[in-house]
């Protein structure tokens, strides 16, 4: 199969925000973006209103009305976004979310996370927590997700086939694990975790032929699950089929000893990867908290990628990732969810805590707490780049770039429309619409209402999610009163919420 | 004025949590609350039905039929909580809830506090600002607050009429400051500074003649915004009127310093306050993070209390406050946003991050990450324990845990009904309901359903807020929906969410 094409060419006019670099967000204002029927962004036009663009771009694309649909986001309060890319979730962990007492790595993998992922090997059940995780990461705006599955071949299938379902940009892993886990789950040898690997490889290959919307993703769990036999053998899977490989690394303390003592011959934990042959610029690497300066410098020698997980390492009590170290080393870093290490499905939640654990760096008695006050204040994030990170360091990570993570010409409409509150000048005690804490007075900079929106969005402000230009997901509200509300308040004028 | 009665006494049915000690949460399940005319607690009927306690229970209360109304929660996605308590929180900096940028304490204040506090002296905006703070307070579930207003008499003044008009419980205080504050914004001299303190003291008198349901709250605004002749002032003004007292205390190390420099006759910063007459235990202090051994005993020897204040601790990169040392001192603690310090008005939202910067104390890099096993475990706040914070431990900050803070004949119903998603058995790739990701498959154990709501919940999930038996918050929903849905979905039997 492939993906079909879509009925009409699609255009959206509105405020248009992205982070094209590191540090930056572009406003752009009264801005249509073409969308052509494979889901391809083939024209962006700022300054623009709905006629001039009718006339004049129409034209140029030898589009006509009829076969375009419009989508109008021409009111204070909307915007548009890229869709946020989720470098690291356990779907199978799903119903955990939020589940740790106060476990650390080791003990909530025996505790909650084993039990969990074996039991889905009951396909109903599976069929169940992947659906809703599905939604839940749609509804939260994540348009693409490397996910793992479990050991299990038919419930890694079931996850691949709901992602083309559902419409969700996904890398599906069939987890590799030979030592570790439990009896109750754990790869009989090698041999076995590699025809089973190459099972699921097969099965993707005919829901989706070329990996245009879902691809499997190679996913020895981590080291000390893995035997050297596991490792060589998915790094001649690689070698041979060129797909991307995720696993952890250097997540918690005491699983950095563990792999000390499984792999006495090799120099750290990341040259066990490197001596396996599964690091290299393919290769997502998850959480790398406490990385030595030498494999840092090695990870980005590979050009190997990091998915930080910081809502996971704060849940666990792993430590606080040094982000602004991994990037000035250029290594590209990309935001995780990491559910249910990670609490929450949201990554706009996983950028918001990424900034706040940034600060807890260099706070007094944090790890970088003795710097200069200049190099305190450069290793804090900015929300700027905590947006970057949630857009297109993911895309880099993922080694989509090309495809996802901005509104640029070439790249696919994946994409959420954000809707945040707006305070009336003449408020009456019990107004309240359900936009979470986003309140927006109307003074704000454009900066300061994406602050905003970053500190107190989440699903609720999540109104329309799009993927290769199908749209994946809308938020159920009595349509009538989200189209009147929208027409009492457009500014026909064309004036987007970001407007200054 | 004093508060009116009720129409009718209230009866209210399903699954009722709160923590009576700090640690434990107690279920209790198919039980009865009620509530009488004054909106007081008279009964509290575990393991009954509504049949029963109509019989049996209105016989005893002597209540009718006619007289009564029934709110019931005999759903499997609802229970009843304790409403939440915010110790801490500048209503007037509402509108820059998200907006720190890299700031840390003196220059945030200088950069947004000072403009928007001053700003706020034009009672129309403060209208806007206060109106919509206290509304998306309730809306998050928080029935009582102490706020902080402005040093401006009339828009502080408003800012009581709107809790009491609005049905929140709340402390409002006029901010006191002769020092440090920019020339714009700053009070003329103590005695003004006093003058204008009586002045909203006896406004809300006027609206309130009990302080029932708000009471006014002296507020020095922390020591180096005041000289000794305020303090002095405001401690008389307390020996007199006995009303409660709050500042901050220790959040940052560089207003440490500047104490230091301000007032150094003193030996640390709790002994400014203590030899101003202002350490007391009506005194809630906010932050707490960075106290000396000696600062803690003496907090603890003169029952002052504390506002734990954490989402504004990690983002101003303040620190991260020692709650199991303070607690073992045998310090009360409550919980506080910290608008807009702190960048949510939610208290679960503040529950949540204490429980993770609780983890970040005992990580590698951390405070206290060279203590044992044992002893960083220790360490660690639980879910029940920061729920408990939430609640009864903020009621005995705010000096009001006779009123408020559990369901307990004789208290207040100050109370919230919770609702969390419930995923079908069948579930479709389009089921979707608002209710944030507080996913419930059904097999998860009241204790951790409870930890799915503190980790995923939102005003979301906050269906009905009251406050002294009023009710002050209902969310928006089409009401037909949300009938149906609950008819649809009821055991009948009189299950709760919340049951084995």
């Amino acid at each position: 199969m492939t993906l079909p094409k879509l009925n009409k060419n699609q255009v959206f006019f509105g405020t248009f925000v992205h982070a094209k670099h590191l540090g930056e967000l572009e406003f752009l204002h009264n801005t249509a973006v073409c969308v052509d029927t494979s889901g391809k962004i083939v024209a962006v036009e700022p300054n623009c209103n709905q006629q001039k663009t009718v006339e004049a771009l129409y034209a140029r694309l030898r589009w006509s009305l009829e076969d375009t649909s419009v989508t109008l986001g021409w009111d204070k309060r909307l915007f548009f976004f890229p869709g946020f890319v989720d470098t690291h979730a356990h779907a199978s962990q799903y119903p955990n979310l939020g589940i740790f007492g106060k476990t650390t790595l080791l003990d909530w993998l025996n505790t909650y996370t084993f039990p969990t992922e074996a039991s889905l090997a009951e396909l109903p059940k599976a069929r169940r927590v992947y659906t809703r995780c599905i939604r839940q990461a749609l509804a939260h705006g994540t348009t693409t997700a490397a996910y793992y599955a479990t050991i299990d071949v038919n419930a890694t299938n079931l996850l691949a086939d709901l992602c083309f379902s559902m419409g969700q940009r996904a890398f599906v892993g069939r987890v590799c694990m030979d030592h570790l886990g439990p009896d109750y789950y754990r790869d009989e040898s090698a041999d076995q975790s590699i025809a089973a690997t190459q099972a699921t490889i097969e099965h993707i290959r005919s829901i989706d032929n070329n990996f245009e919307l879902v691809s499997p993703i190679l996913t020895p769990r981590f080291a000390p699950a893995c035997s050297s036999e596991i490792m060589k053998g998915l790094s001649e899977v690689q070698q041979r089929t060129q797909l991307p490989v995720q696993t952890h690394i250097s997540e918690n303390v005491n699983e950095i000893e563990l792999v000390k003592e499984l792999f006495p011959d090799c120099k750290h934990y990341a040259d066990v990867y490197d001596t396996h042959g599964l690091l290299n610029e393919k290769t997502i690497l998850a959480h790398a908290i406490h990385l030595t300066e030498e494999e840092a410098d090695l990870i980005a020698k590979r050009k190997a990628k990091i998915a930080h997980c910081p809502c996971s390492n704060s849940a666990l009590s792993s430590g606080v990732a040094r982000v602004r170290w991994l990037l000035e080393k250029g290594i590209q870093v990309g935001l995780g969810s990491d559910m249910s290490g990670g609490y929450s499905p949201s990554i706009l939640e996983a950028a918001r805590h990424a900034k706040l654990v940034s600060n807890h760096l260099i706070m007094p008695g944090g790890t970088l707490g003795n710097l200069s006050s200049e190099e305190r204040d450069k290793a804090k994030l900015s929300i700027e780049e905590v947006l970057y990170l949630a857009t297109k360091g993911g895309a880099e990570v993922m080694g989509l770039a090309d495809k996802i993570g901005t509104f640029e010409v070439g790249k696919q409409w994946d994409a959420q429309l954000i809707w945040t509150g707006l305070v009336p000048d003449e408020v009456a005690y019990d107004d309240f619409t359900t936009y979470g804490a986003t309140d927006i007075f109307g003074w704000e900079t454009p900066d300061e209402r994406i602050a905003k929106w970053v500190f107190n969005g989440d699903s609720h402000n999540v109104r329309k999610v799009w993927v290769a230009g199908r749209l994946v997901h809308e938020q159920l509200l009595r349509k009538e009163n989200w189209m009147d509300e929208l027409s009492a308040n457009s500014d026909l004028d064309g004036v987007g919420l970001l407007d200054d």
